[in-house]
């Protein structure tokens, strides 16, 4: 096994098992009867109906399991690219789940912060023991082929989970030294970070300087006397800021930093610089080190800040596999700049991945909970309705469902191009980047909005519930939520976009060809904007089209304006980035309903699987082009009379697919311990399932306070 | 002082000061530079460029506060409610942040789950002891003319806090006795309640009920031969779930449960329960409490279950004043049962006015951050400029600003006709009830949901260090979330408006004539539906009542035909409710535009301030237009060359608004302890700040921490 397809292997292991991690058991209903010993709840459900209720829960799911109107393991498969990736990812969780030292004693949330860094530092060691010393997994690791399954199973939830202190480590340490490193650099480091012998971080983002990587102030100035480099921090705001693991695990780090050399800058480069002593872990002299304080969510990964003062490096710690710095202090630039292009693109893809998982697991909570929630009256004086029967509710979940699909196959299409390219880009055929860049821009900041703002959705529409740690969903949310911010903030990365798309526009109004996914923006004959005769998918994909087209030509003309009446094109840029940033959106949706609707076409179901498939994929189109109807209104792609239509149709798909509603998220395969939740459990014993879980506080476990001997009794005895 | 005005006033005291809790004082300027002693930072900063960029920071608000078009005082004192309440709130703001009682020794988020609900426990107790032992609080309070300032200073705020377990004592407690006891039973009960002898709360909500009131399971079952009720939990559905104060604190509580007498089920009704032995605190046997466990936020407040066994209290213990069972088991009715409705819409208003506190807050934080915040190039091969330049961030929090006024703006309207009408309403004038109704809870909907994804805005404005506990926006949106769901769910608020909407659009077609609010539902000339020729604030206004109407006219006849094809009313309306929401929203937004309006056009302040004033009411508007263009295009309302006219006025307003951003949040004169925030105080010095709070976390005090040597220590050499 190759050092990088083994790397690889080993990465895919820790992705998926991060997932696992922070999960802890539910407890099985064969305990809950048990256990009823604590004071308070000595009396407890002693006569309560509780058997017949839970009944009507668990019967409740299993009515909409027997609706099925496809099948559901032929989406599973989809999904996960194939029977075997399934059954792996099976096998792998199989291994992972049934290890109790992956369970916790108390919720994270029940402890103190140095705590809750504590246990999620001792399974973080546990996994990669675990995996360096067990030969079952390092087997099932070799039947997969790498790094395409690992994009397609976990490291984005690993990318964004509550909190492993290792994660950086692993998706930012050794991936930087194999990008960046030479094959020495390689060897003298890879095998030590493999083992564990060091922990590393990646320490880019300054307290500062965020998106914009030119502006770093920390610098790295060659002594040619030495042979070292002078790590400094010049300022406050130099100070590195947010990397995980750097406050207190880490004892390496890949830095970026300015690099001077001969009195000459040349611009932020990695080094990789030693943070604490390997024997003691005591911060080194010149180096500060610490943790920068609770945060929304991810609190036990240890974010850290750091500074330098004047700390000297070896020269050969720079990673020099595109520049370098010799002995004497030149300094040789790298063959092509664009080749990092690789690596963000990869990394965004990811996110895509990651942020649909997540999004997964918040719509499988909500609707299963939707289909066991009963409430209000739908005809007075009849039962009360499960809450999935109320068209608002069905509003809320369903498009959710769909949107699972849509950054799915979107992503899905993404990644096959930048495999399909990345060899003519090593061949240096640079062409196809600026076009997957700027797909991978705005899939990244699509679908982490979308899942960010649909989990949030699922976590309202489960009530107050929903506010519960116990339903997980308040965790989902805090960790989608970061992903809108990281790795390129979404605003910024629309007006990437946009400004890939008005130079293809410009350049399609000069007579270019143009790359696929912005071939619409080449002028037609006008009969081709005709309006739409019919509603077809192909019809409202081409609505889409219209709409898009006029959206990017209003703006282009505006800005186009603004330069003739004598603006700087930046200035003009600026006032107009809000319409360029809704520009950059639609066409993004816009390459997301095409691909969702071929990638239905193409996929290899049977007919009633396909089926639900394609009610979904209708169901993005119409509520998408009901979401920007004013676009398609605008551009005439649509009448006020189609888009009544498609408001009727909204009502009716959603009636469609409610039956199914259940059975889809069951398609998603997530295991118990994976959704960690209360409400979305399998089973759909939610409210014994919550009691227990609100008996575990150690608030219960006395039934008078401390504290209300300490604060409270003293008030309330003071008058008398 | 009458018992129900000191009652007021003591509230008054209560919710401002709950504010102040939980917030912890800001590192002041001074003590930065020393206390550099614990290890991790001892030559932290020793030659770095500090002075310089701190001053650059403070310069930078400096600036934009020179640049004020208006009186910053003026707006203090509208939002305030006169020159006199400022003066009051400041007073007792200092009172209150003088005392160190309620400072922290550390942030909440370091500590254990059961330590936190000690710390804050301490924080009320000593409120509650302050105000019945300083004279002086008394005095200021005394000031006060009682509710009124109550709603603008306050409630709002103290009713999401992060968790004071004595809140609901206050807010929902004491209330309910004074609202629905008898004058006998508010004697037994509000002095006892008052001193902190005895502490209550409310306990409505089940685990399986929450806004259907009537779906509510516990029973009270009157037994005549022992002059007692029965408090019974016949289900785990039925236990009471959610309560504030529940769980720990209170011994007593006010209890919603459905009564039975004479084998007759009356509905819900409000007993006084005690829970807790008032010697020993130990819950009373067939009571059984607890905490239900960690939430997304409002972490100390002590939310509790409850359940029955058959517990038995006195007849006396029901609340009486509308309903009452007389000793031999006869039920008599209320003479009205929509009294309850003014303690509603009191309640959803004081929401609003919460709500836009919240707002405030986060959109200062904003503010200021992004005025300090430098970032990427405008031009290139210039400086970084203040985040604030870019189009997109004024996007992003001028709108937000001008929320806040519309909000404001909007619920004082409602406020001041609740006093209108209260009296009519006890002489037994029910006609405006409905209305006031329907404007309280499609303000409540509108303003928590305006609100909560405006102070998450403000949260990704800040990029990466909004995701910092210590910009407080984590909090701010934790807390202004859970109004989305509180006191009615906003998606049942909405299909309440709307169900005022299609009655009152009905009766219009019946030729009634037709509450204020909804007045525009009459039927007019066609001519009145022409489009508009210019676009001035009354003709956008107008625009919206033609978009409205159209909007609300044709949900009606959808209505209409699937009733006429055979459909039941109830499913009918369930098929066509996603509309019906949507009418509702947006009759909403169109009353606050036109309160809005009409409250700059009558404000008491000089033409500068009124313009910056009519500035933001064009911008509400504007941008809300743009947000709902489909339905003006629709309608006919508006044309599509008039949205290009309004998007480019967008441009306009934004760049126009940006240089009094700062003083306009300035005006809203919030304290930097109210604040809480590194990255919002006045003073600007945030990264100084950030580091300051880092500093302190548990895991600082040791540069190694515990959990290397049991964990990290024994996996980094093991491969040795």
């Amino acid at each position: 096994m190759s050092h990088s397809k083994a790397f690889q292997l080993k990465l895919y292991v820790f992705f998926n098992v991060i997932e696992l991690l922070n999960t802890r058991e539910l407890q099985p209903l064969a305990r809950l009867h048990e256990n009823q010993s604590t004071h308070t709840c000595t009396h407890l459900h002693t006569d309560m109906a509780k058997t017949s209720e839970n009944h009507q829960c668990m019967d409740d799911l299993k009515a909409e399991r027997e609706r099925c109107s496809f099948n559901k393991h032929e989406i599973t498969t989809l999904l996960d690219g194939g029977e075997d990736k399934t059954k792996q990812r099976r096998k792998i969780e199989k291994v992972f789940l049934s290890d109790p030292e992956f369970l916790d004693a108390t919720r994270p949330e029940y402890l103190s912060h140095e705590d809750r860094y504590a246990n999620e530092l001792r399974k973080a060691c546990h996994m990669i023991r675990k995996f360096n010393e067990d030969e079952e997994i390092q087997q099932l690791v070799g039947q997969m082929d790498g790094i395409r399954t690992l994009m397609g199973s976990g490291l984005g939830v690993a990318l964004t989970k509550d909190g492993n202190p290792l994660a950086l480590h692993f998706i930012m340490f050794m991936p930087s030294i194999m990008g960046q490193g030479t094959v020495e650099q390689q060897g003298e480091w890879m095998g030590r970070a493999w083992s564990g012998e060091i922990i590393g971080t990646y320490a880019q983002t300054e307290l500062g300087h965020g998106t914009f990587l030119r502006g770093l102030e920390t610098t790295a100035t060659y002594d040619p006397s030495t042979e070292e480099f002078v790590l400094h921090s010049p300022t406050i705001t130099s100070t590195k800021w947010w990397p995980g693991g750097l406050g207190k695990t880490a004892n390496y780090a890949v830095v970026m930093a300015q690099l001077y050399t001969r009195g000459r800058c040349h611009g932020p480069h990695p080094f990789i610089v030693q943070l604490r002593d390997e024997e003691t872990h005591q911060s080194l002299p010149g180096v500060t080190l610490g943790e920068i304080g609770p945060r929304l969510g991810m609190n036990t990964n240890d974010n850290g800040f750091l500074c330098f003062s004047h700390h000297r490096i070896p020269r050969t710690h720079l990673l020099m596999k595109h520049s370098q710095v010799l002995q004497d202090g030149t300094y040789v630039r790298p063959a092509n700049d664009k080749l990092a292009y690789g690596t963000m693109v990869f990394v965004r893809v990811a996110i895509c991945f990651d942020t649909y998982r997540q999004l997964q697991r918040a719509v499988t909570i909500a609707t299963r909970y939707s289909a066991i929630r009963r409430q209000s009256e739908l005809v007075p004086g009849q039962p009360e309705p499960q809450i999935l029967e109320y068209q608002t509710q069905q509003y809320k979940i369903l498009p959710l469902i769909a949107t699972v699909f849509g950054i799915h196959f979107a992503a899905q299409s993404v990644w096959q191009t930048y495999n399909d390219v990345t060899g003519s880009i090593h061949d240096g055929n640079l062409d196809l980047l600026p076009e997957l860049h700027t797909l991978s821009c705005g899939l990244k900041a699509l679908s982490s909005s979308d899942a960010a703002n649909g989990v949030e959705t699922c976590r309202l529409s489960c009530g107050g519930h929903g506010y519960l740690a116990s339903s997980n969903l308040p965790r989902i949310y805090t960790t989608t939520t970061a992903a809108i911010t990281y790795e390129g903030e979404n605003t910024v990365m629309w007006l990437q976009v946009a400004r890939y798309l008005i130079k293809s526009f410009r350049e399609a109004r000069q007579g270019h060809r143009l790359h696929h996914s912005v071939s619409y923006l080449t002028p037609r004959p006008a009969s081709t904007h005709a309006l739409q005769t019919n509603l077809s998918n192909a019809a409202l994909v081409e609505a889409f089209r219209v709409a898009v087209s006029h959206l990017v030509g209003e703006v282009a003309a505006r800005l186009q304006g603004q330069c003739d009446s004598g603006m700087v094109f930046e200035h003009a840029w600026n006032a107009c980035s809000v319409q360029l940033a809704r520009c950059a959106q639609v066409h993004i949706r816009y390459f997301t309903c095409e691909e969702f609707l071929s990638g239905v076409e193409k996929a290899e179901v049977s007919e009633a699987t396909r089926g639900v498939l394609m009610r979904l994929c209708r169901l993005y189109l119409v509520f998408h082009i009901i979401g920007n109807q004013g676009d398609f209104l605008r551009s005439g792609a649509l009448t006020p009379s189609d888009m009544t239509t498609l408001e009727e149709e909204l009502a009716t798909l959603l009636a469609a697919l409610r039956p199914d509603a259940v059975s889809l998220v069951d398609s998603f395969d997530i295991h118990d311990r994976i959704l960690d939740s209360t409400l979305g459990c399998w089973d759909g014993n939610v409210y014994e399932r919550m009691f227990e879980e609100a008996k575990k506080s150690p608030l219960n476990q006395k039934d008078v306070p401390d504290a209300y001997y300490k604060y409270l009794r003293p008030l309330m005895k003071a008058s008398l």
